[in-house]
């Protein structure tokens, strides 16, 4: 039993609260019983697990990999308002995909709920990857995995630089749908066929010009009322699924 | 200027921060400039604004309605983690919309994010209400308004009970459209005629058993991947926008 939070596990753990520790060590914490079923039944690589005292082993990994904390060092270690006193730290892999027909593509996105929110509405719409363009928040923050649901170990989602991603999905026979409201079509008007990449963007300023250019076809989702625009998760959700009709 | 964070207004100030203050003063507080400029310019009854020292009155009030006070006052007060400096006190108002054909009701939303989202996402659509239930959270939470983006302030938003709300919407010749996984229709295969209500649930249990006997027609969005369900707010998003195709 650890009761110090002094002591060398504690502090290894806490470094994967930043994405400096989790780069280093190439791996993430994940928290609470749903998103640790998960990884264990699609076959992560669960390293440790970390239980509060009182909690019992759901019996997922063998002692030896099984870390009991007390109630203080536990509230070192989360980063949730209401924890369950169960976490694990997971190794990063890449997780493959069959279908090809759909992606996700990410410019800037920089709310970890968006993020996270995204990648369970494409796991939810069958897309087949997501690609996290430069400037988007980190896959492994705290946040984006609880809002992912799960999700996160559902669905391929690569980083890379979206300059050069999109040629190379042309070159595949991928349509790419860029979403502005200038000089854009209204999606309900368009017809999904073939392969499609839809590109989304930043909070603040939308999907980079640079980008937009590369575009196929510009789409907008049309504002009926006085709204300004719609947040970037629900303009995914409704695109995403309008692909899938 | 206001220099001590037990003066008189300051205490009467955070007050708001609480649903039972709102509710006494029947008044709550907005921050930043787009907030704010959003209450002006829709014709909010703007009771106070309160300003941090060194920040100018944008002139949309009277220097009578002004309170100028020190930083460390407005960090009292603020809710958000980067201030602007700049907060109002707006008298709750109910706002009357045209158009009706489009109804939300929300049954025990808990999440403060989901609620004001929602709202924006309604305002996007062009509905012309949107009714909470009993349960759901606080329209006048700080988060709630801020995710709402100002459309606090474009569309009608009624609290009620929605065992008797539904019925008389019914009487008025609304469909209503109960959201769930069991025994419902893929949304894409509806057609959307007439006037239509649509009824969603509290993010674990989704919408209760009672009001879904209540419904006309009983609806779901198919889950193409493994996600088990999807976020409400991207939900109501894909229904909302289907609704208006």
């Amino acid at each position: 039993m650890i009761r110090s939070t002094q002591n060398k596990n504690v502090k290894e753990w806490k470094k994967l609260h930043s994405k400096k520790g989790r780069n280093q060590s190439n791996s993430f914490l994940i928290e609470g019983y749903h998103l640790i079923e998960e990884a264990y039944s699609t076959e992560q690589n669960i390293k440790e697990l970390i239980l509060q005292e009182g909690i019992e082993n759901p019996g997922w990994l063998q002692d030896d990999f099984v870390s009991y904390v007390s109630e203080s060092v536990f509230n070192e270690i989360t980063q949730t308002d209401t924890p369950q006193g169960i976490a694990a730290v997971v190794a990063k892999q890449s997780i493959a995909t069959k279908d090809k027909n759909y992606v996700l593509l990410l410019d800037a996105i920089q709310d970890p709920g968006n993020l996270g929110t995204m990648i369970r509405t494409a796991d939810a719409a069958g897309f087949s990857k997501i690609i996290l363009g430069e400037g988007t928040v980190d896959l492994y923050n705290d946040k984006v995995i609880r809002a992912t649901q799960g999700s996160i170990f559902h669905i391929a989602i690569e980083q890379g630089s979206l300059t050069s991603v999109i040629p190379s999905l042309k070159e595949q026979g991928f349509s790419i749908w860029g979403t502005t409201l200038k000089r854009a079509q209204n999606y309900a008007n368009l017809s999904a066929e073939g392969k499609i990449a839809l590109l989304l963007g930043n909070e603040g300023r939308g999907v980079s010009q640079k980008l937009l250019e590369l575009a196929d076809q510009l789409v907008k989702i049309p504002i009926y009322g006085r709204a300004e625009s719609l947040n970037v998760g629900i303009a995914a959700g409704i695109l995403m699924y309008h692909l899938r009709k």
